[in-house]
């Protein structure tokens, strides 16, 4: 029998893969399973994007242009501009999801011998393109007592070596929650132009922060022309997930250039998927403003309720729409496994992302959880109290 | 400035790029294109497909579960039933596009330090995936006076060493239009058993076939349970190239493990083309029939054409809808770039693919271009006399 590649034997699988035998085990015994554990919204799909790809008037559904069509990029940098991120269409490539462009920069930006530093923990699937294209994820610990802030820059700075060719960040990070300052990122900045390194930023949270908080993109930063990539997705920002639509970003034209040739292997993004996400952009303020409004709220029940647990640390979120708790116990993962198979309470169940798969080092994160807060307020009220009387039930 | 990949440096450019804006130079000056450039088939893609886009119900645009959707990967075994190859679901993964299901196989299969053998000409997006993926293209020379028919057996064994993992064919051939046999399917199962190697057969033209000829898949052969591996599509098959469906099937349950952890990272295939692609297994066989007919009718015009033509060899195609043509002039590239630059008849012109890009070895090719037959017939005729005219002009 022919024998598969190292590399497949390496590939990491998803944080939550293994619970989910579990969760289909427990609403096959008829328990009802409140999923706390992926970034999928409940949100509803801008109007105007349904309707779009409804009233389509395709009759041969052909290729698109392999770097997305030009209206949609020219749209695209005018939502860049409305963001003061002055972009051409010329700097965008769309791509099959926020996914693919960060495929696309990675195998752009680094050979197998090459390493990158991401503050950890990290979105889990940063792994898995990174074990794909055999480029080293070198991590940089933050940490939940100081809310997942950037590490100091000393820490990246030991890290570099001359196989460094970027350090990746997620702002808002996801699953920290965590919003980058601009004084943050001005450091970051520093450091790449000194040790000559791209800064890629994973921007698909860029309309969600709290607390009158503003964004502020690696674009907008002044000097970091040839440095700075963004990678960015429709998917969190329109409740659009299902469509695959993302887009990579850079003033740097060389870069542009390659992940051109490995956008043009895999010929086009899909063609409905782009009538949706153009259309998005139609979008108005109110619908942000309300999603906005809806998201503070259950992070402040979530955040309040999860406080009030004996024994429960929580780093307090200032965008996206996740949550790092640290838990009184020793193994998430059983934890998280347990709540499936042996806990109800009223017939009901949560389910959690166990964290250390959004860590790096081994060892780390293991007594901590995710929780994404894409379920209504009520729901979200009775997950927590859930874990609360679980905690319980499972230490004692 | 920090540097690009070595990779992204070796990433193979498309075949036509650099005669795109050629193309676009000549519209702008007001002649017109025909392109035999691109499998980009005029025919409708089936109503049934469309309208279950336009019809459909969809308020939250969610994530798709990673290996496609449970209803649409029952009727897929269903359909591969009805083509006599009998495999379940669970030995499907859907991807975003047949590229996609390169991508993941080759990931699973092979490491940087490996090597695929290909009959060449073949796809040039081979190269790009190969290339971003590691791994080494060794190629088997096909001859256009054989029709480029499957190379002696004794050509592959040569090519054999322990770091091979696979032998990747299209079958019907692009760029060659060549079916394979039974036998010759049956030479390559002997020798992938007898080396333990992977049989990756790219068979997104299976529908396309001619002259009462038909498919052979290498999943109906028996005993390659554990080495057959075949990556499918529904760009061509329902004209829907756009919608970036396409699937990887293989009995091999490791494989599948493997590239469902790939597949995992880039989260779900898109949502609204799962709907276009699972409507469009509902089509009928008279769809079928009529674009067979249609294809038929422009081979037989197009290479009878051709084959007026003095010096152009042309070899016959039984399947998919290209040609690859040798023509009486020393380098196919400029002669394309001639075509678009200063050629004109009526004010039109034609646009081919110079095939060398076709080829891994240096050198060959450089006077063949492959031709789609995506026209219809009328203007593939005056296609063929534009041609015909240039040559004349061109060598003279």
């Amino acid at each position: 029998m022919p024998t598969i590649s190292q590399k497949g034997l390496h590939m990491p699988e998803s944080p939550i893969r293994k619970l989910v035998p579990f969760a289909e085990a427990a609403k096959k015994r008829g328990a009802k399973v409140l999923h706390l554990n992926i970034g999928q919204p409940d949100i509803k799909t801008p109007q105007v994007a349904l309707d779009a790809v409804r009233n389509n008037t395709i009759d041969v559904l052909a290729y698109s242009r392999t770097e997305g069509s030009e209206t949609y990029r020219e749209k695209l940098a005018g939502y860049y501009a409305k963001n003061d991120i002055h972009v051409s269409a010329d700097d965008i490539i769309v791509t099959t999801g926020g996914s693919e462009a960060l495929s696309f920069v990675m195998g752009s930006i680094a050979d197998a011998e090459n390493e990158i530093i991401i503050p950890e923990p990290f979105y889990a699937n940063y792994n898995g393109f990174a074990t794909s294209s055999g480029v080293t994820v070198v991590p940089v610990v933050s940490r939940i007592e100081n809310n997942f802030a950037l590490p100091p820059i000393e820490e990246f700075e030991k890290l570099i070596t001359p196989k460094t060719k970027a350090i990746l960040i997620c702002n808002p990070g996801n699953p920290t929650g965590y919003l980058y300052s601009k004084e943050e990122l001005q450091k970051l900045a520093a450091i790449v132009k000194k040790s000559n390194l791209f800064l890629v930023a994973d921007e698909v949270y860029r309309e969600f922060t709290y607390d009158g908080v503003e964004h502020y993109s690696i674009l907008q930063e002044a000097g970091l022309e040839e440095h700075a990539i963004i990678v960015d997705s429709v998917s969190k920002r329109y409740s659009m997930c299902g469509a695959r639509i993302g887009c990579l970003v850079t003033r740097n034209k060389e870069v542009i250039k390659t992940a051109l040739k490995f956008a043009q292997a895999r010929l086009s993004p899909p063609t409905y998927a782009q009538i949706a996400a153009e259309a998005a952009l139609e979008t108005t303020q109110d619908y942000f403003d309300e999603v906005k409004t809806e998201y503070v709220e259950r992070r402040n029940l979530l955040i309040d309720e999860l406080e009030k647990i004996e024994g429960v640390r929580v780093a307090r979120p200032k965008g996206a729409f996740y949550c790092i708790a640290e838990l009184p116990i020793e193994d998430a993962e059983d934890f998280a496994q347990w709540l499936l198979e042996d806990f109800r309470l009223d017939n009901e169940t949560v389910m959690v992302a166990p964290a250390a798969g959004f860590y790096a080092t081994k060892g780390l994160g293991k007594n901590q959880i995710r929780i994404a807060y894409v379920l209504e307020k009520e729901s979200l009220k009775r997950a927590v109290n859930i874990l609360k009387v679980a905690l319980k039930s499972y230490i004692g």
